[in-house]
């Protein structure tokens, strides 16, 4: 089973992918954790070392794959 | 059922999306199309016209989905 976290900061563009994406992923294969940065700031270094630059992102299998474009991580850090 | 386009050109970013994204989404719930530019330049004003800027991109029931960034549609026009 892969393994693919979800994340976001509640931006517009995050929620889109959220709801019109996610849903589509086989999760017969695939376990999906989202995480939501306003809720779980400690996790930003997390996502950080796996790469992610801007939200809306999906790791996936620690490889980062960003949707779309929110906002950047540094946004995201300074609130 | 839904309908999925992936766009792409070829580039290693879409190699690679194509290889370790596309691979998890639900065949039950989406048809999924891979159209490589390379083989139907035809086709990039279709993408256009839905919103890709840049792929690889995914089209999603009519909403672009850009994942990474591999090369921008000007950049793909232009050979």
């Amino acid at each position: 089973m892969s393994k693919a976290t979800f994340y976001h900061a509640g931006c517009p563009v995050c929620q889109d992918a959220e709801k019109n994406m996610l849903g589509f992923l086989d999760q017969s294969k695939v376990n999906v954790e989202v995480v939501d940065f306003n809720q779980n700031a400690s996790r930003i270094n997390e996502a950080e070392s796996a790469g992610v630059k801007s939200v809306p992102a999906l790791v996936l299998d620690g490889q980062p794959y960003h949707i779309n474009y929110g906002a950047s991580i540094e946004d995201v850090k300074n609130g």
